[in-house]
């Protein structure tokens, strides 16, 4: 399998899950990726760099969470792509650090 | 708002889902998105050049279809990132006609 880790920051509303890979990875790794379990009822930030479908694969995975943004370094922030609460919108981006 | 646009293909198993934008298209679009909908219980494959950020909108949107995959031009194919079926399994590669 290729390699993939991950490691969590834990802030006030939202983890940050980020995530380092070698070009090793590929699709039929996907079903072995165990993500991290995150603690609380806080949002997601995904981060790093990688293909978009393990993007895919992990915001299936935090579905469940309070709301899952993906870090974008060009905008040096996080756009909120799903919500499950009103403290953050659709769209926003999120100054976090990461 | 920025300019995306969306074309759809049926195919028996698939909807295929392209959208092409320019560069103006900003987090802040994402609320006023209205992708188009696909008819009928079957998979949606995502297919085009943009930020992960958009995908993951586009992701979460087309959640309640049969499953996910993500086009991959250097796989020549979609990987599967969800299923609530058993007809395809996560990190499979479908070679679809884009």
């Amino acid at each position: 399998m290729g390699k993939i880790e991950f490691s969590i920051k834990e802030f006030g509303k939202w983890n940050v899950v980020k995530f380092e890979l070698d070009d090793s990875l590929i699709p039929s790794d996907l079903p072995f990726i165990i993500p991290p379990k995150l603690t609380g009822t806080k949002g997601a930030i995904l981060s790093g760099r990688g293909p978009i479908w393990l993007y895919g694969f992990l915001i299936h995975h935090y579905h469940p969470t309070k709301f899952i943004a993906v870090y974008d370094p060009r905008l040096g922030g996080a756009v909120v792509i799903e919500t499950h609460t009103n403290e953050v919108k659709v769209g926003e981006v999120i100054k976090a650090e990461i």
